[in-house]
């Protein structure tokens, strides 16, 4: 790992984890470059939030690059015609194990635009918010993954070629929701600013029946933090509380 | 290899390389799915000239997917801040060895978007035009790249966590422009509707001054091929008859 360079490149979707990832790169020193994809999910009040807590956790640029994966399609997050499920997601997957949600390549095309961003700042560092665990049965989340990318960034990239390393961070790989919002809210994390719900309305309201409303509610719960999210008139918030 | 399932997603640019590829993996029996992606070059005109490619050469299908590498910059062919070098390569490198025209993680960009599509379609291989002969020095055209992204499609995907291979093929990568120019010309390959400047104008006329156009003027006159390209009125085409 570089430690002379502290530049990073932080993907911020807007969601609860990568506010985290935010929060702890700053408070171990980082000087954060925030990156936001709009890769054309149905939650695009998230790129609102992104840019909100960019500002409010001190990252030092903001940048948001479009890709059109609903051209794509394959998911309920970027594919209307696909119905995001509002029960398990063990009721309607894809393929056995993993849900409709799942985006097809999402964190290899993310990566990929945080490493252009990266070579293009001269940054060493990338973080990323997947974490393995509260993870929906995605494949692109699990740390064989992180790891691998990190190889072919070597290969991949100009720093690389200069026997630069780039780190791929994601440092809350091992940690579930509950330790996750713990984290978060001793760095001082303001939750209410972001977005998890796969179908939030223009105004980020939650629709609370969502895996990601479902899991978000349940790791507020569990860590004792009175939940801030903002539910949408007419959801089923109460189930929760 | 797959060699039961013979779906394949070919990246097409619209350039000469891409196409030869197409046409090369129609040859070997693969159901082609091209890929175009606009990720906010300079030549645009090399868009129309793919979907022209797809058709004329037999694809099954042919998507364009956009991506804003613009928003990101750092390279002359998608930052007009940045000019396109019209001499050598060496003359302007933005690190040595790399020219400016190298845009950051393309390929891995391009990998990544034809890896999703892949995973919607169920298809089992990737084909991109990269060569490491003739590849003006970008390092995500060399072949330990495109093995190390092989490895990290098996742990990206649905496909690869079902142990369903999705196979890389770049089989161009070790063949000199002259040589791609005689496999297309064999294949029938009609190099007129290809595309190849990195500043073509609108309607695909080449400059005759880009790195790009002078290795392909090369590619034609050692192969002993008429040299197809429009180039427009005013460019330097003679210095290459």
């Amino acid at each position: 790992m570089n430690v002379a360079n502290k530049k990073a490149v932080v993907l911020l979707s807007g969601g609860l984890d990568s506010a985290t990832v935010l929060a702890l790169a700053r408070s171990q020193g980082f000087e954060c470059h925030s990156l936001a994809v709009e890769y054309g999910q149905r939650h695009a009040a998230e790129l609102t939030a992104a840019a909100r807590i960019a500002t409010a956790l001190g990252a030092q640029s903001h940048r948001v690059v479009r890709v059109d994966l609903g051209a794509i399609g394959g998911s309920a997050l970027t594919d209307h015609a696909i119905a995001v499920p509002v029960a398990s997601t063990a009721d309607a997957p894809v393929a056995p194990g993993i849900p409709v949600t799942y985006v097809p390549a999402r964190n290899t095309v993310l990566l990929a635009l945080a490493m252009a961003h990266a070579e293009v700042l001269g940054a060493a560092h990338l973080f990323i918010g997947v974490n393995a665990v509260d993870y929906s049965g995605y494949p692109d989340c699990r740390p064989e993954f992180i790891a691998r990318f990190q190889e072919l960034a070597r290969l991949a990239t100009r720093r690389g070629v200069a026997g630069e390393e780039l780190s791929v961070h994601a440092p809350l790989q091992q940690l579930a929701k509950v330790d996750i919002i713990r984290l978060g809210t001793s760095l001082g994390v303001d939750y209410s600013m972001t977005v998890s719900c796969y179908q939030a309305d223009a105004a980020g309201g939650a629709c609370g029946h969502c895996d990601s409303c479902r899991i978000r509610a349940a790791g507020f719960a569990a860590a004792g933090v009175p939940d801030p999210t903002r539910y949408r008139s007419g959801s089923r918030q109460n189930a929760f509380r």
